[in-house]
């Protein structure tokens, strides 16, 4: 019974829709809004049908993408199209969301990106930087999280680097197809990530980098993941952009500080300034995921927030709360327009969830009940 | 009429109540809050008389006093009672401003510390930290801030330094004496600071520096400047007592970030993990103390702030606005009880006093504001 239900929420991929999906990657660049409108409105086939509209140079061609489709699935490349069981559902949250995934590696994409973090950063980084993300990629993988990044060089290699090492997951989502293996010169890593985790792609197999696709790329990253950490970055780096994103989807940005005279922080420091958090280990950047640590991993809806299992009331209340202003029960009571004997067991019940915490008589939101 | 009217309002003091406040600051500790008590309900000379009270060991002595301020002024040093022209009325928000300053150095110490910052941080500080110290004394020196710091080695010593290079103005707020060259080994940078600033105590000449005494003198540091720097600090730094003090004070703190594994910086990152903000440079440093720049430095009656100088009404939207939130105009004519009409025009005047800033069709505090 369970399972019919299932089956019905969730129905294997109409195999059509996944030929359609295919041929209309091959056809348009990812993150096209357009084309993405033309699939929300009218299914992939429709889409299909209606793209010369869009005076597009290519045209979709389902006879090649039916060859397309055999093809990948010899290779063992899975194709991961939107409402399936593999879809990670939290990239229902972009506004373009990827057309489809093309994956190698784990069979369970969905359930190991529910408790994710990206660590993302400059290809140029320095020994520091290295170090640190490597660090932190070690440390959050230790404690479960799977460790999301770009695949470059620099943090992102030594992010994935730091998971693999403590026999962690990881994810590398590329903007080129999963079977190029780009930069090169981190093929090993590839090769490894391959067997601890995932190469996840919206572009077609061969597909080679291009420098719009690194930035569609940055949202699947974002969207993929709990929150973003950001470990060095140059003021003009593609991870602000990871970051920008990230902070667009509501999720936390946390950024590693370093010394204020090194180019390859100046980034990191400004989004600090704007709406970033310090983080210096995994226990910062625990404290500040910590509220979607539970999240059910499996057949989830998409991301599970603590909020959604809070009372009513406690709801209404924390709706209320100013994001950083510590308020007096009484001052809360007048916000919330409830009768000031009805709160502090709600106050309790919010600490004790973690959302709050209390200051001098007073109660501030935690970054937990922010995030 | 006018200089009547100033010399009635700030009178130069009475030479026994002088004397009563020697006596007390040689009987008692700096920031005994007991004797502040007894000073502000009998003044002075009623404090002396029932100081027995308190049962302290030592008891004010008048006539040594008295034969102390007469030494104490052959010497050129200055006695600088409150409500006096040359107190710094910003003292007074104290909850235990001193008893009186001594002061060596420029005539007028009310006048530089009107736009002051603090520079404080670790003894045991890195060739990082000096660095990024003796540049932001200098830079904040050449933008016409008075440098305050702790004349203690390391970050403050760089602070000071930094000033001094520029010809700027710098003042050491001491924990011993005025005369008590301590640290022995910055003898000759007090000697500089001496001739563009001044040495600062609320302790007589000729006492030794204790435990307690730093701390109590981080808060005149602290009251003392419109903002605090914070530039390296271990995780037991009394740099962060400072900074503590400055927060209690509703000044800004401000911390300078440095490698996250390095010891000397976990203090600065844990306080930007509270309440503190990040900054990099100097420019960073007026973005933020940005709206007290223009505070009147002739006569001014405490530290006035931009919010002063505000519509009514634009003070109504101000006191209302959530500190880190972005509200549209209507969900702020909604918090403040006004017509929705009412509001753009106060707006444009808030967004013109660098007080908000508009992010999406949002209104935000700015630093400023929150200042």
């Amino acid at each position: 019974m369970n399972d019919e239900r299932r089956e019905r929420a969730e129905p294997v991929p109409d195999e059509s829709e996944v030929i359609a999906r295919v041929a209309l990657a091959a056809a348009a660049e990812p993150g096209d809004a357009k084309v993405a409108e033309l699939v929300a409105r009218h299914g992939p086939a429709g889409a299909v049908r209606r793209f010369g509209r869009l005076g597009r140079t290519r045209v979709p061609d389902l006879a090649a993408a039916e060859a397309e489709v055999e093809r990948v699935r010899a290779l063992g490349v899975r194709l991961v199209p939107p409402a399936t069981p593999g879809w990670p559902t939290q990239l229902d949250q972009l506004e373009v969301p990827p057309l489809l995934l093309w994956v190698r590696g784990v069979t369970s994409l969905r359930e190991h990106v529910v408790r994710s973090v990206a660590v993302v950063g400059a290809r140029a980084a320095t020994a520091y930087g290295r170090r640190v993300a490597e660090g932190l990629g070690a440390d959050l993988a230790a404690r479960g999280y799977c460790i999301v990044s770009g695949g470059a060089y620099g943090i992102d290699a030594a992010a994935h680097r730091g998971a693999l090492a403590v026999g962690g997951f990881t994810v590398a989502v590329l903007a080129c197809g999963v079977d190029v293996a780009y930069p090169h010169g981190n093929e090993a890593l590839f090769e490894q990530v391959l067997h601890n985790g995932a190469l996840v792609s919206e572009v077609p197999l061969g597909a080679e980098p291009r420098r719009g696709r690194f930035l569609v790329r940055n949202r699947v990253i974002a969207a993929l993941t709990i929150g973003t950490v950001v470990v060095e970055a140059a003021r003009r780096s593609g991870a602000l952009n990871t970051a920008a994103e990230a902070n667009t989807l509501n999720r936390p940005v946390l950024g590693v500080p370093g010394p204020v005279d090194s180019h390859t922080s100046a980034g990191v420091h400004r989004l600090l300034r704007q709406y970033a958090v310090v983080v210096t280990d995994a226990d910062d950047v625990e404290t500040e995921l910590g509220g979607f640590d539970d999240v059910a991993a499996d057949g989830a809806p998409g991301l599970l927030r603590p909020r959604d299992r809070l009372s009513e009331l406690a709801r209404i209340l924390l709706e209320e709360f100013p994001a950083h202003t510590a308020l007096s029960a009484s001052e809360l009571a007048g916000l919330a327009g409830v009768a000031s004997a009805s709160v502090p067991p709600v106050l309790a019940e919010l600490a004790a969830a973690g959302m709050i915490r209390n200051e001098d008589d007073c109660w501030r939101l935690t970054a937990k009940a922010r995030a």
